[in-house]
């Protein structure tokens, strides 16, 4: 299944063949074949469109959370409908990207009817990235904006000590004349996932972005993971964005906020115990032109004041290359993998 | 009607004392009674609360707009029911927060049954902070969230000239131990109001707030008012928050963009004519427990790491204050108030 590369240091695979890897190895560590489907999917989208932070990298976290006996990889979510526009799953300590797939028909169906819906998922596990979320409602012609809490890890802005996630946002809208225009934001400084990638390999970071664990100021990835913190981005702003997840993602869905749940008794447990809210709208109830050909007129005015590149675009041109090309892996990832798939 | 004060320089007015003048200012203006209601208590309600940028600092805006002929101080907001949970309003050309109130009754009632609920309101003027419109539902036991675009000043990430407004996002969120969380933030590095309030007291900017003419980082805040430009707070992220209200606040209601008016024919013009976005949702059909308990756990929370003043907060110990002492105001501003008002 894997094809040489000139560099006999790394392997290419197609998107398929990383996914088919991928649910293998979720198959093998204890989860049941939807959540395998799921999770591999988006795990190898995120390596196929160069979100390195949220690919392969996670793999570890993911089967170290599995053994501990933190998250259950064969919950069965249980979707609630609530009410004309409100769409409700108790995730039941399962990964949060199988609740939303169970809900997204539902959410879908109540969107287009009532013209805006949402989804509120707890007793959730998200250990991923967020566009993947809502890129596809984009690709349906709806507008999507989700909100996911992590665990404790920022200093919210005035504060001494952490107390939110990473809490990010992401959002995702059509467009007529290309991809749709999504992204998806840490409301800290940074995304976890880089400080972990900056330490692994022995980067400094940026001023602003975290301090260690007397609470001063550092550019040390490892200093801000061995006891320290994150900041917001953007001072109080995105100290206040950062507030609203954890109000929206938990304290709205019934998930637990980032402080408030304690993995101390899982060893290996890495997937924050939180919630998930998702707002699904059908912008053409609006009272304008055909949206998906308004926000194209925004993007040729960004053009024209010489933005070059929109929101998502990185990953469009990573996606494209990935298909064009394949998947790039180390060999030694790719061996850690099938050994983890048991192939 | 006004107290004098000890320093006679400065006279002391009740909230009511200063909505009632500030109606008549209005209604002195060409603007209708129940306009001049709604924006007369928005105006006093700023300066009741410290948010002097969008008091009665507005009122000479408000003004010069309205006798250029560029906004309607009559129109007569047209609603409309369109899905179970989508409200749409024509604003018709006047001004979004007589079209909000408008709106209203329709969107909670919307909120309450279907759980989420979506206001667009197209073809017009806000000119006022945002704040005011989210807090309301807040204290019904409402979540609220809105997004207003305004005019071209802001310069996206990445580009070289500017596209965006300072595309304010309000949010909003009851607690059981106190007055609502609220937050009002600028997407722009700055207010506009502030910026103007500095160029008027002649105090220059930290770094970081916005460009000249020629796109070289300023501190001088009329170097940004004239032929200059703001800059997004927090890079790319905050550009990304700016682009989705353009879109949300403008693209989805069928409002302009900040950059699709012209009012050049309408010298004195200062109003944006835009559109705004308000989804409100009823907490409570989360799977949590009360959300107003949830967020006052958080609120505990914060303060129990430092974080002593909640959004909100500082207009709250304002409100306190003007509501106890009176609202103190320079003699010159009620005099010229009461002149406009041809008292």
């Amino acid at each position: 299944m894997l094809a040489s590369h000139p560099d006999d240091s790394t392997l290419t695979l197609s998107c398929d063949q990383l996914t088919d890897l991928l649910q293998s190895v979720f198959l093998a560590h204890g989860t049941s074949l939807d959540v395998a489907n799921v999770l591999a999917n988006n795990c190898a989208s995120a390596q196929r469109d160069g979100s390195h932070s949220h690919g392969i990298f996670r793999i570890p976290g993911y089967m170290s959370s599995l053994a501990s006996g933190w998250v259950n990889g064969k919950a069965v979510p249980c979707v609630e409908d609530v009410a004309p526009a409100f769409v409700r799953v108790d995730a039941a300590n399962g990964f949060a990207q199988p609740a939303l797939a169970a809900a997204r028909p539902l959410l879908i169906e109540k969107a287009r009817s009532a013209g805006i819906a949402i989804l509120a998922i707890r007793n959730s596990h998200h250990f991923a990235a967020l566009w993947p979320d809502v890129e596809p409602f984009a690709e349906q012609g709806l507008v999507a904006l989700s909100m996911v809490n992590s665990m404790t890890c920022v200093v919210p802005h005035g504060a001494q000590k952490p107390l939110f996630g990473t809490n990010p946002i992401a959002f995702a809208a059509p467009r007529s004349g290309g991809a749709p225009l999504v992204f998806d934001l840490a409301t800290s400084a940074m995304a976890h996932g880089d400080v972990q990638i900056a330490a692994r390999e022995g980067h400094l970071l940026p001023e602003g972005m975290g301090v260690d664990r007397d609470g001063q100021p550092t550019c040390d990835p490892k200093a801000i993971l061995e006891g320290g913190a994150l900041l917001p981005f953007g001072g109080h702003k995105g100290s206040a964005l950062s507030m609203m997840v954890e109000l929206l993602a938990a304290g709205l869905t019934g998930g637990h906020f980032s402080f408030e749940f304690d993995w101390s008794k899982h060893p290996g447990a890495q997937t924050p115990w939180t919630g998930q809210l998702m707002i699904v709208i059908d912008p053409d109830k609006g009272g304008g032109r055909s949206f998906a050909q308004r926000s194209e007129e925004l993007v040729s005015q960004l053009h024209g004041v010489g933005q070059s590149r929109m929101p998502g675009d990185r990953r469009y041109v990573e996606r494209a290359r990935s298909v064009a090309e394949g998947i790039s892996l180390k060999q030694s990832d790719v061996l850690r993998l099938r050994s983890l798939a048991g192939l």
